[in-house]
């Protein structure tokens, strides 16, 4: 650790005041138009998850403690009836739309982006009545943060047991609600040093409540952290690189150019990855090559003579149970997920994983008719199929589920597929379209807290 | 860091259970009398700095952002005329405390115990009424794991650049909260899962206001994790010890036998360092040592010839300023500060150290007459000293502030007068004796709440 230390220390690019200018500077003039279109979709997608997350254990435990502690006031909670404060809203809408781990993903990040930024901006818009073009230019400040501070310190940081969407995603937070209060370049990376003293969450909670949390208590210690550096709280400025600060004290990892460098497609946001399947990650590129197969040759499932998958080997022990019995082990389960997209189930929809499913005769023998060849080394979110039919013919199909779709007006019609799934059930259909609409005319509001209203119950 | 991981991965002693056990255990009639008049010590003490701190503008900025967050509630704030909720209140009120640097310090922690307990045991105390019983043993529960948590990860948890005030004073919060709530030791050992993925604080920010608000935020996000463990919320209930926990992710130590071994003294709370002097921490041996010998003689600082101070060479770079000219200088001055105490300057108080007594010809005087001999690798809690006296003759003294003083009577006549100090300024006479009062009988109170609102303005 000395030696990490002291490299770290002995380097002076001054990444943290950088990135508060990026943040701090970007404008609406400089949005190319389809990252308007791609803040749209992160926020169908982040409101589809966070409507079903709300209804979670997890989050009537955080309202009730909210409750408890009197902090009622008047932010809005997604898809509850409950008002609170708005640093508890970013709190509990934060937990809530991560609690499903069905949220958003961006690889420079090493976790998930939007459910740190959001609810920040939700919570702090809806106060100050922000419009619609401030809360974009507010998310993508926030956003391509996420990517900057991401690639600083992996991958050593997340291997040392950090969850980056509880430590990265502070940064972001922070970026976002500083643009939008309009913080200057000093005061962001103040607010960055807040942030930085402040960033938590450990890996190896993953599996309890604290995971979903720690994707809350960034965005309510971002919210804080861009707050009280606004009102002239002090901090380090340089946070990120100084000697015994966020980089050096929890990554081995100091990569400036990495941070600073902007992605080819020149902004993160363009690689911002939706899971659009409510199982497990690594089942999402079996599930498309076979969704690809089925919609192309609409076979009926009893002519299938035999399913060949190749995927990396990772997923042999994280997502392969052979015979599922219960909604859980569904999700888990390459050979289940398959035979349910074959069948036309529909894998986004939370409900479609029951004990009742993995009984079902056709799914049972779909899975019985598949081999896996587990490859060594491949990329962890590609997948190749071949399924032989009773005439002989082979019909084949491969998917990486790690690129972003080419297509947006595809991926779109998938997030609205995925938004009703999940909010209709719980809004209702008036309720939830009102929602789409909104978000779709959010470059329009005067006031975002339009569109929070809309997603209350 | 593999290595260290691993190594810590493989300890399989079950720390994190066998700490929440000896807290949720530790009952009224275990306490041996002395615990009890140490526990009003740490009070008479932690009060008297948060006093003096809530009038910082670190605690002005924090209720300022309260108040815009719309925190209004019924928890009361040391010596504010604010009221807010219990969590807002342990986080003001444990930043507060932090604020002057000048409440007390635990070396088996290797940190400040009280700021991060006290303030959640008051805003939890006061809502639920808890009694003073109740409060003095939830206190002793609290300042205890504090050392067992400390000891554990020390020292490279601090060399790391963790600021154990706020990482370790989380779980010391939690602790504390959670035997006021009477978890039972299950439910403690998943709060302190939840206080792992919460722990920040970076020592990179000294010299900063979030030195300070560490102390508020370990003292908040314990309340939280006691309470949300309460209600059922999950965490890994071996977060200490586990695979990329606490310990591994921020330590190269785990010595369990040290964080379950008592100290010799057979508590932490009887190893409670004070602060008698409102300067830099390494001049309270040489002040301690020029008091003692000024009562023991009582002579003229006329007559002083020569001082010969000998102190650990790590002292020069610390607090070594030969000519101070500002109140700031004065208690980083190791001359000043001898001089000061020489000449019967309450060195207690804060308003003492200003640019005018740096200017003063007698301390100016006493000032050129002392030669200080640095000593490598002494205790840096050690000092001696010899004072010539125009009759040729010599009086000495030595003081370790390292040491606990075995007299508890002389100690809290200190404290008092620390106490009178610091409290009789803001809150007046009457209200300070009151509050004195109301300290002293902590144990007989049938509602702490009694005690914290005799503390507001």
């Amino acid at each position: 650790m000395a030696t990490a230390q002291s490299s770290v220390a002995s380097r002076d690019v001054p990444v943290t005041a950088e990135i508060a200018k990026r943040a701090t500077q970007l404008a609406w003039q400089d949005l190319p138009d389809d990252l308007i279109e791609r803040t749209k979709q992160c926020l169908l997608d982040w409101f589809a998850v966070t409507v079903a997350g709300a209804q979670d254990d997890l989050t009537d435990i955080l309202v009730q403690e909210a409750i408890e502690d009197g902090a009622t006031g008047s932010a809005t909670l997604v898809a509850r009836s409950e008002k609170t404060l708005p640093s508890v809203a970013a709190l509990i809408n934060g937990a809530a739309s991560h609690a499903l781990d069905y949220d958003d993903v961006n690889f420079a990040m090493g976790g998930h982006p939007t459910v740190t930024v959001v609810p920040a901006l939700l919570a702090l818009g809806e106060q100050i009545k922000a419009s619609g073009r401030l809360f974009i230019e507010s998310f993508v400040a926030g956003y391509e943060t996420s990517g900057r501070v991401g690639r600083l310190v992996a991958p050593s940081h997340y291997q040392k047991g950090f969850h980056v969407t509880g430590t990265v995603g502070t940064f972001s937070a922070t970026a976002a609600a500083g643009r939008m209060l309009g913080l200057d370049d000093r005061q962001l990376a103040t607010a960055f040093g807040i942030a930085a003293t402040q960033a938590s969450g450990l890996k190896s909670n993953f599996g309890t409540m604290c995971k979903p949390l720690h994707a809350g208590t960034a965005s309510e210690q971002g919210l804080r952290a861009a707050r009280l550096a606004a009102k002239g709280f002090t901090a380090r400025p340089d946070s990120l690189e100084c000697d015994q600060g966020f980089a050096a004290s929890q990554s081995d990892h100091f990569a400036a150019d990495a941070a600073l460098g902007e992605p080819p497609s020149g902004w993160h946001l363009r690689n911002n990855l939706f899971k659009y399947h409510a199982a497990c990650y690594l089942t999402h590129a079996p599930i498309e090559c076979a969704k690809e197969i089925r919609l192309k040759s609409n076979f009926p499932p009893e002519r299938v003579q035999k399913i060949l998958l190749r995927i990396d080997s990772g997923a042999d022990r994280v997502c392969n149970i052979p015979h599922p019995t219960s909604g859980l082990e569904a999700k888990f389960s390459l050979r289940q997920t398959v035979a349910m997209a074959l069948t036309g189930v529909d894998t986004a929809n939370l409900n479609s994983y029951t004990a009742a499913i993995t009984e079902e005769p056709r799914i049972k023998k779909l899975r019985d008719k598949m081999a896996i060849e587990f490859q060594p080394n491949w990329a962890h979110s590609l997948a190749e199929m071949a399924i032989q039919l009773d005439d002989g013919s082979t019909l084949e199909a491969s998917h990486d589920s790690g690129i972003p779709w080419p297509d947006l007006a595809r991926q779109r019609q998938a997030l609205e597929a995925k938004f009703d799934s999940l909010v209709t059930p719980v809004l209702g259909s008036a309720a939830a379209k009102r929602l789409r609409d909104t978000i779709d005319r959010v470059d329009r509001l005067a006031d975002i807290g339009e569109l929070v209203r809309a997603s209350a119950m």
